[in-house]
């Protein structure tokens, strides 16, 4: 992409009542834009942000037989008054809206409810099982207070994976290969030192959930974990019960804020119980369907990522989600030449700062935009056959020769 | 895909509601399912088919230069009540909801308002335009009735792109352009034979707008035309005036039903003007922005395909819309192995059909789906070192040799 050619210019300031650090840079380097509290624009980069962590899901997923698939915002009450789910006793995020035809409809917060009873078209028999759904979809939260940039919006993209399974065993088999998906899906996303598989609380169904935590200093929450990492609790199950079944004291362990990134959730006969999706068993016996769900929110997890990786001047992506892998620019009149002749063989993988502008503005946009790797060649580094490549993580800077400069990997 | 692996199957019967034929066959082949009525979830077949219009268009936007960004569905009052359409005597297909905090929100049935608004943030001089963005984004719309299936929705995607033009001149250069993409776009989706582009309506701010058209006898709209179709009316152009500037008689024109597949529409300063998105101009002189919006249904044109070349069979896609390009049967245990041979070198190519069933079961459904390709290859076909190929638009079927069967094209 050429930066003379994009709408987005970096800003001098993000909206004041912008506290999040992540936010700030990602207003200020042109990835999001806020339309008000609690709900952001994705610009060009932070669109393409996002689409390398889905696509980077998609792959870990497709790896474990999940098939994707896509619901809809709008909500029928039916299934969720079955559940018990519509009653803002129960449920107080919900958005309501009314059809003008008659009738209330609710915007998703999430998608037990409805996948549930898609189901029902299509398990009819033990043959049918088992099935593993996911889509990326919007979900909508009435939060009162929304803060911490896009890390806790009203309005959202979620990765959401439901199982289907004819009975516990085989839930807790694909509930593990969910465990090795996320794991690798965090380390592709540059998270996967930081974040812990938790013990969380299973509510009423489940002894525990677990939760992905990864640390941070501005988490929402607080974990709890012994002088290995071995044992990982989210603060709200340590209590003298559970402490007591990991034989652990709660003076033994340390706690530390974290950012939820995700989380994995046997939910057993909570829905399919109440909206009635059963399957005839190998003996015909009619038996409820066993499920499972497992979310995680994608802008979330790029909200923690800028988050957890920004320094004094700016972003820092790892590289699987950055937008771009360099950060192109060219000085004096060779060196602007050699820069288009770079860009021309592989413009997907270079943000080339093609603009009219000094240099030195044009490393500060570098630092803050968060590119991995600035290529500078200059009339000066040409002569001597050279470009320079800084690390932006490490600031790390070297000559390489420009013949063996190969930008398409 | 393994049809073995997926959880749809296809079904017997469509729901009793649903009158389209696309709509039924697009149900019973397993590409939608209906939450209610104008709300439908997207299967995984039908998500390719999606993703694959939006590949197409996206291609085609990108060759002009037009940047993807991604707004929001939940609205702030604020930009529309500048411009006159919060009201809903104004527009009358919002929905509405309320912030647990307080305040009025409303879920986009179109994005002019918003985009105009961010476009405040980065516009500023002569030197920041044109601009060209666009987004593929969920639009939702309060129909007081929808039917046609996934023709007239209350939850739909749509491609819209605005463009942002120094003076009228710029402008119309880029709509010419946006003219040529769009006829690209529509052939690419074989939809390009019997697609028009109409003189529509052009509201208050311009004489005309563009619809294409594309002729369906279940069609909502009424085209007119002339003998060698180079004049194309919208029904509420067909007035006096209209067709003195034009030199024809209504007498003259014939007509026929058609379905909108999208427009194109030169707004002028009708948004630009009370939201105060202005520039400075090269003599410093304060100017406004001169704005066109450009949209096309996703979903819509995924359901006029659909309508427009089903047969009693089934569905039929043209090549680059379709889910998969080839539908594989493998009949008997040399045929078997040979189809898991052929499908193991092209799986993203190959709906593969390795399911229990009888041939005939599988050939019918082959049908209803609407693969383009069939390919059967049988114990009594490979004696002779033959594949079966069907087309599905025209049911023409040859052997053809194994050994030069390529599905990677």
């Amino acid at each position: 992409m050429r930066m003379s050619k994009t709408f987005v210019k970096t800003l001098r300031d993000a909206p004041k009542d912008e506290t999040a650090r992540s936010a700030q840079f990602l207003i200020r380097a042109g990835y999001v834009h806020k339309e008000m509290a609690g709900v952001y624009d994705f610009l060009p980069l932070g669109l393409k942000v996002l689409e390398n962590i889905k696509n980077i899901i998609r792959d870990e997923l497709s790896k474990i037989d999940c098939e994707e698939l896509q619901l809809t915002a709008l909500q029928n009450p039916e299934p969720w008054q079955k559940s018990g789910r519509w009653d803002e006793n129960e449920v107080d995020i919900w958005f309501k809206t009314e059809l003008s035809s008659g009738g209330e409809l609710g915007l998703a917060p999430t998608h037990e409810e409805p996948i549930t009873n898609l189901m029902k078209t299509y398990i009819k028999s033990y043959k049918d099982l088992p099935v593993y759904a996911y889509q990326f979809q919007t979900k909508f939260r009435n939060e009162l207070r929304a803060k911490s940039g896009i890390m806790r919006t009203r309005e959202f993209l979620m990765k959401d994976l439901y199982s289907f399974s004819a009975d516990e065993a085989e839930h807790a088999e694909f509930y593990h290969k969910v465990e090795g998906a996320y794991a690798k899906i965090y380390d592709r996303c540059g998270l996967g030192k930081d974040t812990y598989e938790t013990f969380a609380s299973g509510g009423i169904f489940s002894k525990f959930s677990h939760e992905y935590q990864t640390i941070l200093p501005v988490g929402e929450d607080t974990i709890y974990y012994n002088s290995d990492k071995s044992i990982v609790l989210n603060e709200e199950v340590v209590v003298p019960e559970v402490l007591e079944e990991f034989g652990v004291k709660k003076e033994d362990l340390e706690s530390t804020r974290a950012a939820e990134v995700g989380n994995i959730f046997t939910i057993k006969y909570k829905y399919s119980e109440p909206l009635g999706l059963d399957f005839a068993d190998k003996d015909g016996s009619k038996k409820t369907v066993f499920m499972g769900c497992y979310g995680i929110g994608v802008s979330r997890v790029m909200g923690v990522i800028a988050e957890k990786y920004a320094d004094d001047k700016g972003l820092i992506w790892p590289e699987e989600v950055a937008p771009f892998k360099y950060y192109l620019v060219g000085i004096g009149e060779e060196g602007q030449k050699t820069a288009e002749e770079i860009y021309a063989k592989n413009p997907d993988k270079i943000l080339f700062d093609d603009r009219d502008a000094r240099p030195g503005e044009k490393f500060a946009d570098a630092e803050l935009i968060g590119i991995p790797y600035r290529v500078v060649v200059s009339d000066k580094t040409l002569a001597d056959g050279k470009a320079e490549l800084t690390v932006r993580a490490t600031g790390e800077t070297k000559l390489v020769d420009i013949d063996k400069l190969d930008l398409a990997r």
